[in-house]
C-alpha cells in the first residue's frame, strides 16, 4: 500500500506518514459507517449540534499552536496567515452553531387544513431534513478553512450530515491533524461513531463520489478536476447533487472616475489582493480594467512598481507552481500582449509575480481563450479600455465569477451600469474594495455562475452555505406525536414557522 | 414544414393546427429575445409583477369555457377535472401573487460593516436574484395546471424569470390556447414583449435545452426523456441547472392495525385514488403493501371489486396507451406474479384498470424490476407482507418517491419507524390519505430523491417552487443608491429582511 507523503515546498524535504492511501472497501467502509449513523445524528436536539460544533471550534484553538506548525511545514505559508486562517476556522464553526441555534435554516411550515378556491386542502407542513452522508473535497490553498476542519464540513454537520473527507495532498499532515481534533471533539461530546472520515488519494475521492452511501458532494478545486468529479456524480446510478467551487478569474473595474482620483492609492491595493497568500485566493483578482491613458498609466505604474520589488514566494506545492509555470507561459504565448512584470521561475516551488497587458482587441479577440481563464496564482492581466463603449463590449466578454470589483466615485454616471452587469456575471458585486476577503456571515454569499461554481445558487461560504446539504419534506395529516418536533403547533424548539402563510 | 396536428384520443380524429414545429433558428430567436429583456422585466416592481400574475389567473378564467372544450376534445378528460384542473390553475397564479408581494422569498439579508473575532467585516447584503430564460417543459397529464399556464410557469414568472414553453404534445391546441390566454393578459399589463415563447416539436424541445440564453429547465415527464434531457443540460458548454420531475411508484403501506378496521374503506379509498384522471397522476399510489391473510384479503378484494366495475376508460394519447401496454406486459411476465384485475386493452386509447399482486419473495427478487418502476397509468401492484420485519425489509428496497402514504391505526407501534422510513424515500409523508391531490400551499413539497426528481432540494409545486429559478448575489459595501431596494436599510418595500442576523 502506497504510503501517503508530506512534502515541505519550502526546502523540498519529504517524510512519509503513518497512514497510506485508502483504498476502495476502506472508502465503502467508511461512508456504510457514515450511512448507518445518519439517522441517529439527525434525530438529536438541535442544542447538542450546536454544542457539538461549539466543542470543534474549542479543540481547534486548543491545538492551534502544534496545528501551524504542522501546517508552516506543508504550505509555507507565514505564520500569521496561518494563525488567522485558523481564527477564522474556530470561528466559523461557533457561526454555524448559531445558525443551527437559530433554526431558520429549517424552513419550517405549517398549513392547517382549510377550504380554498381549489377545493379543501389537508393539513400539510414542511420542514427540510438532512440530505445524508456528505463528502467534503478539501482545498489546497486553505489547510485549514476550506479544508477537514472547513466550511463544507461544519456546514454539513450543522445540516445533521455525517462527512467523509478527502484530504487535499498538498497537506496531509495537517488534514490528519485537523482530523484528530474534530474527532476528539465528536467523541468527548458523545457524537455517534463513523460521524466523521478521513481517505486520502485519487482512487478513493473517485470512490468516494460513486459511493452508494453518499448523498451529496461539496469541492473545491480547479475547472479540470470539478468538472471530472461532477460528471462521475452524473453517470451515477442514483445522480446526487455536486456542490464545486472552481475557477474564477475575478474581473476588476478601475472606471476613469476612480483612477483620476485614485491612481497609485487602487494600484498598490491590487498588488496587495493579487498577492495574498501567493495569490493562491480563489477570489484574486486576475482581471483588470484599467482605462487606457493617463491616469490609467499610473495605476499600472503603481501596481507594477509594488510587484517587482517583491521578492520570489513559494507556492504551495510543486504540481501548483508548475502550472501557474503552464499558465504564465500560455498568456505570454498570446500575439498582443505585453509582459510588464515577471522572469523566469527559480526553483520547484519559487515564483515571482507576473503582470501582463492587453488591449480590448486582444482580448475580445478569437486567440484569447488563455486570458479568460483563472491563472491560479500571484498573476494578473490588465485590459485597457479605451472608452466607455470598449469597456462594455469586454466586460460582456468575460467568464461568470465569484466576484466583480467596481472601483468609481459617488457621481460616476457609469456606476449603475457596472454594478448591473457585476450582479449579472458573479455572485458577489465589490465596490471601491478588494475581493480577496471572504468573511464568515449571514449575507455572505461565495459562489456565482458556471464556471464559477456548478451551481450558482449554493454558496460555501456563510449561513446560506447549510442549504446544501438539506432537503425538503412534507408531512401530510400527521398526528402530533409522529411530526417532526419543529412542526409541532406548540413549538417546542421555538423555532421560526410559518403558519398558514404567516412567518412568525 | 411539418404542421402540428391535434388529436382527439376518444375518437381517433386529428386535425391541422396552423402551427408548424419550431424550427432551431426560431428557438434561437424566442430564447435570444427572451434574455434580452431579461434585466427589463426583473428591474419591475414586486407589485407590477404581481398584478401580472393575477391579471393571467383573470385572463384564464374569462376563457375557461372555451380552454375547457378545446382540452377535453384533445384529452379525453371529463368536463368535471378540465374545471376543476383550470380553477387550480388560476388559483396557483393568485398564489404565486401572494408569494411576489410577500417577499421573503428575496431571502434579503443585511450585515453591517462590524469587527469580528476574525477581524473587520465589510458591509455585506444578500439577495436573490433571477437566474434568467427558464425553459418549461409542459407535461402530458395535466393540460393547465402542469404546462404552459401551470406552477413552472407561473413560480418563474414570479421570481422575475422570462419563460420559453415546449408545448406537450398530447395537446398543442390547448397549448396554443392557454398561450394566448397568458400573452393577451401579458400584453395589456405593459409587458415586456418576449417575456413569454411557446415552440412546438422534438428538435425544438432539444434546441431549447441547449440554447445559450436559456439560464435553467423546468421538466414534468418520464424518466426516459428527463434523464435524456438533463444529460444534454450537463453536456453545455456552460451547463444549467434541469429539475425534472420524474418517475415516481409512490409506496402506501396498509399496517395490520388499520387492515383490521378499515380493510373495504381503504380498498375502495385505493381504487379511486389509483384510477383517478386514467391513473394519469405522478402521485398514483402504485405500490400497495397489504398484509397477507385475513383482513388483509378483505382490503384486495374491496380494492379488486371496484376497479372490475369500472368501465374501460380513455388514455391521453395512443403513445401513452401503448406505453402503458408494455408496462402492463413487463408487469405480467414477471414469475410469481398474479393478475387480479385486467384484460385485454382494446383499442389505441381504450384501457381497463389493472391490479397485480406478489409476496415480498418475488417483489425482493433479482428478476423484478419492473415491479419497482412507475408504471403511468391506471395501475397498481399489491405486496402482500407476512410480518412487520418482512414489510421492512421489502420497503427499504423500494425507489424513491414524490409520496409515501402510510394507512395505521392511533396505536400501532410501527407508525414511527414507517413514518421515519417514509421520510427517507420521499418528499411527502401521508398519513391515512391518499396520495393524488397535491395542494398549492406554503407547504407542499411535490418532489423526492431520485428518481422521482433530478433534484431532491427542489419542488415543483407550492412557494417554494419558485427557489428553483433564483441565485443569491452579495453586495460589499455599496452607496445605498446602488442597491438593490430590498437591500436599503430603510426597506422601502417592505420585505422581510435579516438585519445582522436577527431575522425581523
Amino acid at each position: 500500500m502506497t504510503l501517503v507523503v508530506s512534502r515541505n515546498p519550502a526546502t523540498g524535504a519529504s517524510r512519509d506518514l503513518d497512514v497510506h492511501d485508502t483504498s476502495s472497501s476502506e472508502v465503502r467502509a467508511l461512508s456504510k459507517r457514515a450511512s448507518s449513523i445518519a439517522a441517529e445524528f439527525a434525530r438529536r436536539p438541535l442544542a447538542w449540534r450546536a454544542s457539538l460544533l461549539r466543542a470543534m471550534a474549542d479543540e481547534l484553538e486548543r491545538r492551534a499552536p502544534s496545528l501551524v506548525e504542522v501546517a508552516m511545514e506543508e504550505t509555507a505559508l507565514p505564520r500569521p496567515r496561518l494563525e488567522g486562517e485558523l481564527r477564522r476556522t474556530a470561528f466559523q464553526f461557533r457561526f454555524f452553531s448559531d445558525v443551527v441555534l437559530d433554526g431558520a435554516f429549517l424552513q419550517a411550515s405549517i398549513d392547517h387544513a382549510t377550504d380554498s378556491a381549489m377545493g379543501p386542502l389537508p393539513d400539510l407542513r414542511r420542514v427540510r431534513v438532512p440530505i445524508g452522508p456528505v463528502a467534503v473535497f478539501g482545498s489546497s490553498n486553505f489547510p485549514f478553512a476550506f479544508s477537514v476542519p472547513g466550511g463544507d464540513s461544519a456546514s454539513a454537520l450543522a445540516a445533521g450530515c455525517p462527512i467523509v473527507i478527502k484530504a487535499h495532498p498538498a497537506h496531509p499532515a495537517t488534514s490528519l491533524a485537523t482530523f484528530e481534533a474534530l474527532v476528539s471533539a465528536a467523541n468527548a461530546a458523545g457524537a455517534p461513531e463513523g460521524l466523521l472520515g478521513l481517505v486520502f488519494g485519487l482512487e478513493a475521492g473517485v470512490a468516494l463520489v460513486q459511493d452508494p452511501a453518499i448523498s451529496a458532494i461539496g469541492f473545491t478545486g480547479s475547472v479540470a478536476a470539478g468538472r471530472a468529479l461532477w460528471q462521475l456524480a452524473n453517470a451515477r446510478a442514483t445522480p446526487i447533487p455536486f456542490f464545486g467551487e472552481l475557477g474564477s478569474a475575478n474581473p476588476l473595474v478601475v472606471t476613469q472616475s476612480a483612477a483620476n482620483e485614485r491612481a497609485s492609492e487602487i494600484g498598490a491595493g491590487i498588488a496587495g489582493s493579487m498577492t495574498l497568500g501567493v495569490g493562491q485566493f480563489c477570489t484574486k483578482p486576475g482581471l483588470l480594467f484599467v482605462p487606457a491613458g493617463n491616469p490609467g498609466d499610473e495605476v499600472v505604474t503603481s501596481l507594477a512598481g509594488v510587484l517587482r520589488d517583491l521578492s520570489g514566494m513559494t507556492m504551495l506545492s510543486e504540481g501548483i507552481a508548475a502550472h501557474f509555470g503552464e499558465g504564465t507561459n500560455a498568456i505570454a504565448a498570446v500575439q498582443g500582449v505585453s509582459h510588464l512584470v515577471g522572469g523566469a521561475l527559480d526553483g520547484a516551488t519559487q515564483v515571482v509575480a507576473q503582470l501582463f497587458e492587453v488591449d480590448t482587441d486582444v482580448f475580445n479577440g478569437p486567440f484569447a481563450a488563455a486570458l479568460h481563464e483563472e491563472c491560479f496564482g500571484p498573476l494578473a492581466i490588465v485590459v485597457r479600455y479605451r472608452n466607455v463603449s470598449d469597456l462594455r463590449v469586454a466586460l460582456e466578454g468575460v467568464q461568470p465569477a465569484l466576484t466583480f470589483s467596481v472601483f468609481s466615485e459617488d457621481n460616476d454616471p457609469d456606476a449603475p451600469w457596472l454594478i448591473e452587469l457585476a450582479q449579472e456575471k458573479s455572485g458577489r458585486v465589490i465596490a471601491n474594495q478588494f475581493p480577496t476577503g471572504v468573511g464568515v456571515s449571514w449575507s455572505m454569499q461565495h459562489g456565482g455562475p458556471w464556471p464559477s461554481t456548478t451551481n450558482s445558487a449554493a454558496t460555501s461560504v456563510g449561513a446560506g452555505s447549510i442549504d446544501r446539504w438539506l432537503r425538503p419534506v412534507t408531512y401530510q395529516a400527521l398526528r402530533a406525536e409522529l411530526l417532526p418536533t419543529a412542526l409541532r403547533d406548540d413549538n417546542p424548539l421555538g423555532v421560526p414557522q410559518r403558519v398558514d402563510g404567516v412567518q412568525s
